[in-house]
């Protein structure tokens, strides 16, 4: 069995090492201001004090960390995965960032002599926790082989979509159409409830129909029941968009709705939400139109 | 078994009155300038030569025509429904037409001491012919129950919403989530295909995750099949976004990306799009873009 490095060991991260660990993996960390959880801990995980220590002691290095910076500073700061490499490691970037670093962090990996994957997830805590994840992966056929058992204790639905950068760039595609489609709906509740419309009710008709959806469901359940708690943040959301609309202007192509959606999440965080849930964009729709869906 | 009025045999009218007729139903329909199908007439579909006959003949007049006017014309014109009917028959709109008009039409009705129901419907002519429509009904508790039986042999997901209109209303919030949703699909494939993604992978790897809808699966298909025959066509979705937003201005309510679909269907009509399927929606941003999704 291939010996792991883990780096980041958050929200998302804990919960898919320790189904490595589970499974039988020697699992790495590295020394960091949060020390392992308990259960990682009483699981058998191993912290070594550096990343660099990590990348030395693991065949495969996977980092899971909030933005582009950090998996900039990870990889190639001081201390960090790069200086750790040798020849035929493979390094797996399951973050979600921008396409277009990646493939620059991707050609500095390489050139070292190891693989290089992009395999940001969904599915959120929930499906970390459930090894449930959906993982869209970016790079070679080999390397993807190579890492899809590693995959499959994390995830169910593993996708190897592309090469480098592309697992990244599904990711984007997938957050346009959440954020878009819960804003969608948003738009429909307030329009339905401002109508005289029950929204418990407007939901329950449409979820037989060609309306039907995940989030629909989850987050249209949210909006009438005022549950804005994460879930997944604002903010958090806002940086995926950011990511899209960078991507576009430099791609070269027009994404309307994308961008509208993007000035709705800035409505919330004028409101103070940039910690609330996603599904509360209904709320900068209910602050424009002076009514609350109920 | 009471007996049904049925005015409008078209696209959607003609497998749901047919269903009506397989249940053993009396069903009466207007003479017009297209006359019943072979289908139809074999079942037994009996021919009036006015809409006010028809009336006349029956318990329950369904109406299902194209929009708004066609309503006004077939209950109120000359020798219309309305001329015909007399105190406890009931009318069933199930056309897909303005809340607010359905509310004048329904107290022109009750006040002839007849029931009123709005009663449009979703599943397009597939879920016609297989009467598995989602039926989204506004009016009384009492007029709901009476009709139900007559629901249940089209449809297969009943709800009664709420009050007269509250119908109509669903059925606006759920062409807004399909449009929206659509629209959403589309800019993530231009993007993700201007970044050099494979749509179908794109696509498989969403359906997994929260992104996954019957939209992403039936109309993300037809976006890089490039199959845009209809289907339901934009200048019908144009319509019903067009009920949403005269609907916001009278309400007082605010829906930024339903404006913004609507202008994108527009390009579509500008390209020659009228009756292009409304998955099609992805061509404007193609257009816009000048990157075809491929």
């Amino acid at each position: 069995m291939e010996k792991i490095g883990f780096i980041g060991i958050g929200i998302m991260g804990a919960p898919m090492a320790g189904h490595l660990l589970d499974a039988g993996y020697e699992v790495f960390t590295a020394v960091n201001r949060t020390p392992p959880s308990n259960e990682l801990t009483s699981k058998g995980i191993l912290v070594l004090d550096s990343r660099k220590a990590v990348a030395e002691a693991a065949d495969i290095i996977i980092t899971i960390v909030p933005d582009t910076p950090q998996v900039d500073e990870v990889l190639f700061g001081e201390g960090g995965v790069a200086e750790g490499l040798s020849a035929g490691k493979l390094v797996i970037d399951m973050s979600s960032i921008s396409p277009i670093e990646t493939k620059v962090f991707a050609d500095k990996i390489k050139a070292l002599g190891c693989g290089y994957l992009d395999a940001p997830v969904s599915g959120g805590e929930v499906g970390a926790k459930a090894a449930s994840l959906t993982i869209m992966v970016g790079g070679s056929d080999e390397d993807f082989a190579r890492a899809t058992p590693v995959f499959e204790k994390m995830g169910q639905n593993v996708t190897l979509v592309g090469g480098t950068g592309v697992g990244q760039t599904t990711k984007v595609a997938n957050q346009i159409i959440v954020a878009l489609t819960i804003e969608a709906i948003g738009e429909a509740m307030v329009f339905a409830t401002k109508a005289g419309a029950d929204p418990e009710k407007v939901r329950a008709a449409l979820m037989g129909g060609l309306a039907s959806s995940k989030i629909l469901e989850v987050h249209g359940e949210r909006m009438y029941k005022r549950t804005f708690d994460p879930g997944f943040r604002i903010e958090l959301h806002q940086k995926d968009l950011n990511l899209a609309l960078q991507g576009a202007k430099s791609l070269g192509v027009s994404l309307p709705n994308t961008a509208t959606t993007q000035e709705l999440f800035n409505v919330c965080v004028a409101n103070g939400g940039a910690a609330w849930d996603h599904s509360a964009i209904v709320r900068a729709l209910e602050i424009m139109s002076n009514h609350e869906v109920a």
